[in-house]
């Protein structure tokens, strides 16, 4: 049976990307309350293609994602990248895995106990030389307006947010990127906002909830600023990118703000671009 | 050439509807300020199939579609419904319009100007012996829930809602549909909210929002039953459905109210199912 | 604390459904060949409410839910819609659990095996004297168009097309509704269309899906005829609708048929409209 | 009224944007054919921030919106850039205003007319000494299998395929960046694969395409590659980026490739990488 994607190609034209999106398939996640948890992904995998060949045998992609037993980690990804060059015979390979994760959160007052997803992402590539991944969380959260309650006899406007840190950590002398916890990211992310949200809200717990978000007004410059601080602080991460996005409750678009950091190669000064 | 959809089909069974759907279309729509607007909408057509055939001539839709000249009212509508009959030999057809409607709102308090989209839907049916034509409006809005404002020293968690009003208008002498404007349903939506929303609000506008939302406390069954009293009482109205949507801002998840109405025959009593 | 939503309200108006949307949520379904499969799912959950209360306390239905311990099956189903209306002391109660069904195939030649998606509902309603179940299953199948091929001197254009089958079954003598696994309609989908669609393909694979797909054309009209025939005959099953959708690898818009059925109390002659 | 948005921040944190997102707005775009239409779009706009302003003034981005009238070219959108940093006093500024396009279209034999709608965008940013454009245009095509056709007895799976360009073109001497229709980019995508999509198919048209893309047999690969090939001769285009994505009619997940190119400073020597 002739191969027609080993066949040459006369274009002179080499791909970035030639793989598969939009795969639906149950995964495991590291879980630091539970060891592990099964949730479902939506999965892409790709490899460069020389210019010299047809196309890519996408089949391939399946093959080695089966046999990963589909656990993924910071630890596991790279491992998964380098079976993907080798099976496909490509200079650089790329992976991106979303998943919603599930912590068991309790009510503040009451501690009403349920769970609440996170939308998550790893994603990785691996190249000639380097190596690269990047965790993406995205927190929930109550965002409610610093000038609507300074401007205004009684109450402020307030509304469903959501923080978006997509983070780089750095390489450790075993050669394994620094392990960060989503749960570490989910708290960083709450603690930024007004309030947390909560899937169970007892009636004392959402007069905390309430008076809780009324005492900590924040824009979306403010949140991103927020988590900057504290992200930047943090020794392991070496780049990151925060966005909010606010669903304001008094228009019918979006407020939004974006900060992007690199750890500066001389450690005295940091900048925020 | 062969006509592969007329050949008979032995199964035995009529289908209920055979159709396009997801079509994107430029139209135009009558608009109460400006005469007419054009707009995008998301188009789908059917038609039923007698059980001795074997296709629908697809096509046929989009010709009925384009000899229209893609102007929509609730009069122009039945006469779609019954060319795609004629056309399409067929005992019923159906139609769905989806599009976003846009008008110029004014900011409460400095008049600042700007238009606020609304999806809006016509869906209509012909059958032998009956016509239906159905307007469907949905409006967002800013919702304050009065269980938090009560229990809470300060504040009340607010967030934008979405009132979709499902609405049949009842046949006049001439046999059209009474018409009901679009600009209607969306100030029922507005007066059964917290506050209507804008696309533009200086601060003065922002203190005056925050403030008469504070003071206009609804829960999601507080709107539906809003809207219900206000369009139970137009003669124009013989039935509808009001669903309110809270995308709460306290919790990852959405709270929502249902309410179906029937205007009964003897027109004494009202009911509220 | 005040608990406004108990306080009386005077617009007489009942509403159809007050509850919760959009939950997503982690929970564990039946899996005819692995006893149970964890996936997750998106939840809505409903109360009626009766004219004389102002508001539904949202927060038990979380609470309802996460004692069940998140387990779904048809039987599960009624018992947790009793225990929404006990709880929320309501008439009547619904529950939508919408999620993606994994199944293990295997590639028709080679046996390559991979896990693929279908989503899937359980929907559920609990009234004074009746309850409802529906089992909703959504297939992606391979459809090759009879017309295409007739006309053209060689290939036919085809796609990828998703039948969707909501059905219910007829109550057992214990009380229950009679089973029917997610894999039987599946089955019934596959074998309705030109082909079933598959994770992994290897070239022989691909070469049998191709012929197997050219030799069994179907238009959106056949399958859900030969859908409905297969589950007419199915005596569990009491009533259905069924419905195709292509998107039409020639058009930019979809294509799609659908067909109702409910059983006849009078078993002599079948009805399909 | 106090303006919290304009006291000082000490966190020394600047942002790269902050602004709004998701509004819906009709606007007005430059068509080849009939001068101008109208159409909806979603909208962001976003300004950078200076470390030392806790907030930027939202309301001002849409007033600026409202005094463009709205009418969006690759030369109009250089002058909002440009408002936008003076009105919001920021460094830089970005716009992205996403849109469909309609295009007239003629079925290739009987020559029956329709609409046809491409996703488009126009992304603009506005730095200290640079400005930036870019047009991004994605046309729904039809595209079959080369390996399938070659391996099998008789037919070949095909799909519909989406290919998305962001081009960007040079700056001419006026100032202004080189024109490249909408319209030419469509012609581009259509030719590259192995059919254009109609709104409206005769029978005769069908069977026209039907045998068009068999005897035009593309992967993903070589569309992004014949896209690449015709874009690079162009000598307004600077760089690009091709992305080719196939709803596979034998899997349930996408096949996908992307080409990324920047015209070398030599001009003698073409990459593609």
């Amino acid at each position: 049976m002739k191969d027609i994607q080993n066949t040459p190609d006369h274009r002179n034209i080499s791909l970035r990307e030639a793989g598969i999106k939009d795969l639906k398939y149950p995964i495991i996640i590291l879980d630091r309350e539970e060891r592990e948890q099964t949730t479902v992904a939506d999965i892409s995998m790709s490899v460069s293609l020389p210019h010299h060949f047809k196309g890519t045998h996408m089949s391939r992609f399946l093959e080695v994602l089966t046999s990963t037993g589909c656990r993924f980690t910071g630890s596991t990804i790279p491992v998964v990248l380098r079976k993907l060059k080798e099976t496909l015979e490509a200079e650089s390979s790329r992976i991106r895995i979303e998943f919603p994760y599930f912590l068991t959160r309790q009510a503040p007052i009451t501690g009403a106990e349920a769970k609440m997803s996170y939308l998550c992402a790893f994603t990785g590539e691996s190249n000639k030389d380097s190596e690269d991944f990047m965790l993406t969380v995205t927190v929930p959260v109550s965002t409610l307006c610093p000038c609507s309650r300074e401007i205004s006899k009684a109450g402020a406007h307030n509304q469903r947010g959501y923080i978006t840190m997509e983070v780089r950590t750095e390489k450790e002398n075993n050669g394994k990127f620094a392990m960060l916890w989503i749960e570490e990211l989910v708290e960083i992310a709450e603690a930024s906002a007004s309030s947390p949200l909560y899937t169970i809200l007892k009636r004392p717990d959402e007069k905390f909830v309430t008076e809780h978000a009324y005492n900590n007004p924040v824009f979306v410059e403010d949140i991103v600023r927020n988590v900057a601080e504290k992200l930047g602080k943090d020794k392991r991460v070496i780049q990151f990118t925060v966005t909010a996005e606010n669903h304001e409750s008094i228009h019918n678009h979006n407020a939004y703000a974006v900060v992007t950091w690199t750890r500066p190669v001389s450690p005295e000064k940091d900048s925020c671009i």
